[in-house]
C-alpha cells in the first residue's frame, strides 16, 4: 500500500483547477490514495506580503500566465476559458469542499465547481450556484450548504489553512507525500511517482 | 524544417542549469534548430522591482526551490549541489557565452560553466576558471576572453538583455518558439514539441 497524496488547493487558483481536473484518475490509475486538502490561499498569500494574486502584482508573469494555462488545458483536453474575473471569491464552495473532503461526490463537486469558474466564467462564491452543483451529488443540498455556514466548518477551514501555512505551503496547488512537498500542477505526476517508490 | 527554439539563459539561474544540461540533446532528437540567447537576469528583476533572486526574496519559496531541483536533477541524471553562494555572479561567463553563440564549442564550454556552479559550488565569474574552461574547445582561449571583455561585446550583452525584457522575458530560463513563450525548465519539452507540430 503506497501512501496517500495530499491534494492542498483552492477554487480560485487557476494551476489547482489543471490538477484538480486530472487528480482524481490519476491517483486511481496509480494505486494512490488521495486526501482532499481545501484551504483559503488569500490568507497565506498576505502573509507572505501579498494583497493580490501574484499573477495580478506582476504584469509580464501575469500575461504568461494565461498563455501557458491555455496551452497545458489543451495538452490535458480540459476546456478552459480566461475569467473576466481572476481571483474569484470562493469562500462559500471552498467551506463546502472541507466538509466533503471525505465524502465520495466530493471529486464530481469538485469538478463542476472549478468548471463553473474556469469553462464557464461565472462567480462560485453564490448560494444558488453551490446549490445547482451539489443537486443529484446529495440528498439534500440545502442541509449541507447550512452545515457548510456553521461556525464550527468555518473554523475548520481556517485551521486548515493555518496548518498549510504550518506545513510551508505557498501556493497551490500543492502536493504533500509522506512531508515531501510539491508545489503546482506541473509537478504532480512527479508527486505520484514519489508516492509509488513508497511502499 | 522546424522553426528554431530560442533558448534564453543565465549561468547564475538553477533552472536554467537544468534545462541548459538537455537541450542540446533534446532539440537534437526532436529535430528542432537550437539558438542560444545568453541574457542577463539581473537587470531584469531589478527593473521587475527585485533587488535579489525571487527564491532569495521568498523565503518559503525559497526552501522549496532547493528541495525540487535536487528532485528533478536526479530525475533527469544531472549531478546537483546546492551552492554555497546564490545567485553566483556570471558576467565574465555570460560575456564569452554571447561571444560563442553561434560556435561549435557553445554547448560544452556552456555546460562546463554549469556544472561548475551547480556540482563543483566554484566561482564562475572568474577569469582564471573560464580560461581553464575553455581549454580544449577554443584555440586560443586568451583572445576568447579579450574579445569578450571587449566594447562591443559588453555593450552587445546589454542589448540582449534589453531585447529579452522587450520580448516579455521575466525570468530564466525561457524559450521561445515563433514568438510563442514558454518559461521554466519544465516547459522545455512543450516548447520542442510546439516547434515540432511547425513546419
Amino acid at each position: 500500500m503506497h501512501p496517500p497524496i495530499e491534494f492542498w488547493f483552492e477554487f480560485g487558483s487557476n494551476y489547482s483547477y489543471l490538477a484538480l481536473m486530472r487528480i482524481e484518475a490519476l491517483a486511481g490509475r496509480a494505486g494512490v490514495p488521495l486526501v482532499w486538502k481545501p484551504f483559503l490561499l488569500g490568507p497565506i498569500f498576505r502573509e507572505l506580503g501579498w494583497q493580490d494574486s501574484p499573477f495580478n502584482e506582476q504584469r509580464e508573469k501575469g500575461e504568461y500566465v494565461w498563455r501557458d494555462m491555455a496551452r497545458r488545458a489543451a495538452k490535458y483536453g480540459i476546456p478552459f476559458t480566461r475569467p473576466s474575473s481572476f481571483p474569484r471569491r470562493a469562500l462559500l464552495p471552498m467551506r463546502v469542499a472541507l466538509l466533503g473532503a471525505d465524502q465520495r461526490w466530493m471529486g464530481e463537486y469538485c469538478r463542476r465547481i472549478m468548471l463553473r469558474n474556469w469553462s464557464q466564467d461565472a462567480e462560485i462564491d453564490d448560494p444558488d450556484a453551490v446549490l445547482a452543483l451539489l443537486a443529484g451529488l446529495v440528498d439534500d443540498p440545502v442541509a449541507v450548504l447550512r452545515a457548510a455556514q456553521g461556525e464550527d466548518n468555518k473554523e475548520a477551514l481556517r485551521a486548515q489553512t493555518a496548518e498549510a501555512r504550518r506545513l510551508g505551503i505557498f501556493g497551490a496547488p500543492s502536493f504533500i507525500v509522506r512531508g515531501e512537498l510539491f508545489w503546482g500542477d506541473d509537478r504532480l505526476e512527479d508527486a505520484l511517482e514519489y508516492a509509488q517508490s513508497l511502499a
